[in-house]
């Protein structure tokens, strides 16, 4: 019998019942991800599995690194330019099989599975034909780019996109559409980072030129974002996203802000208070900015980014050297949206953690601001990057279900770079049926309601995705 | 098969042997609740099942509120006052199917099981014929607040009381005696909150009048408490009741407290520090006039109350928009308890927590401080608000069982406003011997020890906590 | 059936198949633990079973301390010197029984079964012939130390030892091998405790002595240190060894470290401030130290040690009143790893908490700085004192699954002061197998590689950690 069966991860049969009958027919709304536009719009074609999976110039799947490196493989067989694609996809090779029981054992074998045809385990004694093979199926015109994608049923997928980006590959898949709607996020990350004046200083040039909005003091700067974001808007973005370490809710004014934004523009460095002032502020009028535009906002909490300075010199961001923060989030993330409520207007709101401890934290901070505009309003979103394998996903659904609304959860979404991480969908499905599934048989959830427990399942795959974000 | 059936959340043969056999028969102490005297002194007969279960007045169940908010319900199907009992309830009906996997959802059912002989499940459909069927049955003299109490085998429930409250409805409850005792537990919050000068000096009124001594100053003030205290013992009281942010073990001297009690007296806002120096002065002096008394002390730590300001202008506290903090616990903690074991005395005491990360702290802190004076002198308690759920009881028992002893535990407490919460004393027991029951049929536990294995589940149901308490 | 079964904790077939066929043969590699290398030099014989288990002088098993005073026993029948070894042992009887579903109920039977042969349940009615039949063994020339210890297959052990311990009982064994290998362990904590000058300037006194180098600065302070390190590598040490409330990475100069170490010499007590950078300093050299001897540091992370100064006075550290610390570890500790990667040398690294609130963190902060160099060349430690129950081994190895290489964990270590806790790497890898097991019975491991799975277990038993270490 094959690794990936057909009951795999499913070990109830009211669960392979809610699998078969309700979860796996469901279209796939990946609302966040990090794929690439451009290689989209131009429908790429992949040299190789190893461009595919591991490496493709200097980026690359920086989970798949950090397991080669704590394997023992040394960086010529990583990110190096002079081994070949085969060396580096036999170091994977070995590196998979001394990957069990981390996530990417899962991923990687449902992928060979469900994009390859492959049942076969991927280990050194298997790794030369399947590169062969998978190499001969990525030079036929249904493993490009779009045809990928259209093979997991994906109605639209959100990509992540800053400010200044004029969105010309969005707009060229809008003009040749294939099926599945391609949209931007809006990611004002740079907008925020004053931190470092001069690169502050070039991102605002171009903010400027891309919105035709000169940006002297912070509130040109607004002024120049809400271009942007009416544009954003314009192509059918729905949703803002930010990543950050923490909540901000400092006291600050309008004219401390001005100041702050001034000194910086003169190419001062900020101190750490003003810092977090302006992300205070930064974030408020983000928020607001969405709110009025009736869009979703997400926050990513709790990522320790690029913490190996030396390898940061060589690589730089996202090569598998980020980690993970443990800073206090409850009194400043409460206060945050507090004040949106009481003044600014609170838009729809997903909250993630990268840290567990923060789960509980978060949903019920969720909980407390929802005012019965729509179900669901503030939630807790998904299991995240180092959360988003089984563990954390049972977690998330466990604490969204003791603390929210479980029924009215958004679900899943891939956060990949990747043009074949869509099983991920079906892993958390599977797994969510076997949850429920294990609920039915154990008398925890009644087996007289299985039409709308079924209807749950479905709802929790696509529905409520599709009711909420209204793309 | 009705949902909740003989073996409900029962999954193995150990189990139920152990709940029918042991655990069912016990009687109830629930020893933290927030029950209304007056409501029980006058054996309130409730207007509908909405009044029972939702909303009452301004007050109500905030548990419900916020899912029904978490499922799309506006306020005015919540807490509004222009629609009838069974909009509400039709809302709520609609909320509870939504509320698959929350403990909502099997409190609810075990409470219309329990209570009123109903097994259909609550959903749109049978929305009707169950507000009709309870709505009758409250008329009845059987379903009284007395009576509801006495369904469910209680010997004795703890209200919770301010130093201030005459304890009139406890007096008139003693003289009318209905089977349960209901003894007053010692809450002195208002005592400390010394933040807003203007409430403080209307509350050291207040209490003034209540001990006969007009208090000028902070040693007059713990004279007064300790006249009330005393009172509160002459009513049977044993318990003293602490809702904190955090724990307090600033250093300070007499001096300084009296200093910073007479700025407060004189209206003067007192700052940060002042204020820490002030809490632990005031916690530290409490616990020791506990210890004076053989009482046992309780502190549940780590909520955020009224978040979200714009509703507590409406609605004022406990309306369901309280959530969890993340402060740190440890340090201060430890020093609190360390102060009092080397100078003050320590009284008996249970540690609540309300943030999950912080169970193995306090269960550990409080392994710290056991003297051997009597079995589980200082422990951790049961799974508390946000907390009280499966997940969140098994959490907090496995960690008791790792780093305390089990058997020791005094259990499972409501600390609920409603007359119908008890089943969920039934819950955690069948959770218990769920639990107990897996451990004994996985060989963690020999099966040749049931004898003692069943008199531990006897002891958690309800011995330890008669023999703790001594009421 | 006797308790302590041939499957005991083995809950399915595979699980079975992995323990019997693979893990039960492996021999066993103890990299940490407290045992006295006099003791084992001396070949002691134990008096009795209260000596062996509970008491001995002073000294004695902490973890028992504790479930005895939460059990309600005083301090006379545990460390009291007026009661027999016989009534100690009585109260240690009542006080196993209620101690069910702590790990010490598993220890304990599987401790008597193991060593002595007795399948019995111990509790009051079977105290009296269970402390006879030890008593009567333990008078046998096949249950001193030595024989102890090889009874378990242990091939190492590591004990923990000062820089200024002239390692003579190590030096005895050496001269007199019984066939387990027996190697310090580099402890340096009191050359970093500047807190009290008085106490460090003793300290500094013995360590001039021992190194033949008089200590009038910091740099001599290293220079003296390396010295004794040579001569612990000498004497086979790999392993070095740090007790932390937290990690420390603060800013300092070399000038700066200097002025404080005069100062504390001058007996002037440094401030906080001075403590952190010291620290910091303190343990950056020591780290290098490490990288250039090719040695594996380890970092104990999160005890709050003392906490009952009334017991501490009576008793002194290790008598069962410390506790667990929550405070941040994130920013400093990969701030610390990144100096050390940039400038010093990365060394082998194996971080234990004590908080399951930081095992995340810690996972992720190892896979941060693994460089390739090794096989899981940074790692997260095995459940650790509290943590070293079922519950915290599963979360343990669940989370070095999900953030890292299970396959590559170095395995399990007793950090213990017994000669008898051997079998609790036969409890580890029980519920090593029983969880491997129960994922390959459930299809999340594929069944066909059972022979790399066997491997797999084998390695974490033992074959990792004799490669990794290079004893």
């Amino acid at each position: 019998m094959s690794f990936i069966s057909k009951d795999f991860m499913l070990t109830n049969g009211t669960a392979e019942k809610l699998y078969h009958g309700h979860a796996a027919k469901m279209p796939i709304i990946d609302y966040h991800c990090h794929l690439s536009p451009q290689q989209i719009a131009e429908n790429i074609q992949f040299r190789d599995i190893t461009q595919l999976w591991l490496v493709d110039g200097k980026a690359g799947d920086h989970y798949k690194w950090r397991a080669m490196r704590a394997n023992g493989v040394t960086e010529d067989y990583i990110t190096g330019s002079e081994t070949s694609s085969w060396e580096k996809f036999e170091k994977w090779a070995d590196t998979i099989q001394h990957a069990m029981r981390n996530p990417l054992y899962h991923w990687t074998h449902l992928e060979l599975s469900r994009v390859f045809g492959i049942d076969k385990i991927l280990k050194p004694e298997t790794a030369r034909e399947i590169f062969d093979e998978c190499n001969a199926k990525l030079a036929l015109p249904e493993f490009r780019g779009q045809a990928l994608i259209r093979r997991f049923n994906v109605d639209a997928l959100c990509t992540t996109d800053d400010p200044v980006d004029d969105l010309r590959w969005h707009k060229m898949i809008l003009d040749n559409p294939f099926g599945t709607k391609v949209l931007p996020t809006w990611r004002p990350d740079k907008a925020m980072a004053i931190e470092n004046p001069k690169a502050y200083k070039a991102y605002l040039a171009a903010l400027g030129e891309a919105s035709g909005i000169e940006i002297r003091s912070y509130s040109d700067l607004m002024d120049a974002l809400q271009v942007r974001h009416d544009f954003f808007a314009s192509m059918g973005c729905r949703l803002s996203d930010h990543g950050m370490d923490k909540f901000y809710a400092e006291d600050y004014t309008a004219l401390e802000i001005e100041a702050i934004f001034k000194k910086v523009l003169l190419g001062f460095e900020p101190g750490p208070r003003e810092v977090e002032k302006f992300r205070s502020a930064f974030l408020y009028d983000q928020a607001v900015m969405d709110a009025e535009a009736g869009w979703t906002q997400q926050y990513h909490v709790g990522p320790s980014r690029n913490n190996n300075t030396k390898m940061f010199r060589d690589f730089g961001p996202d090569a598998g050297f980020d980690s993970i923060l443990d800073h206090q989030i409850s009194v400043d993330g409460h206060k945050f949206f507090d004040r949106l409520t009481l003044a600014g207007g609170l838009a729809k709101t997903i909250l993630y953690c990268l840290n567990p401890k923060d789960f509980e934290v978060m949903a019920s901070m969720a909980a407390t601001f929802n005012d019965g505009s729509c179900p669901g309003k503030m939630q807790l979103g998904a299991g995240w990057w180092f959360l988003d394998q089984e563990d954390g996903m049972r977690r998330q659904m466990t604490t969204v279900s003791n603390l929210g609304l479980f029924s009215r959860f958004v679900g899943m979404l891939t956060d990949s770079r990747s043009f074949i991480s869509y099983p991920r969908h079906e892993y958390f499905r599977r797994i969510m049926c076997d949850m429920i599934g294990a609920d039915v048989e154990s008398g925890r959830l009644p087996s007289s309601e299985l039409d709308f427990i079924g209807q749950m399942v479905e709802d929790v795959s696509y529905n409520n995705a599709r009711n909420f974000f209204n793309f």
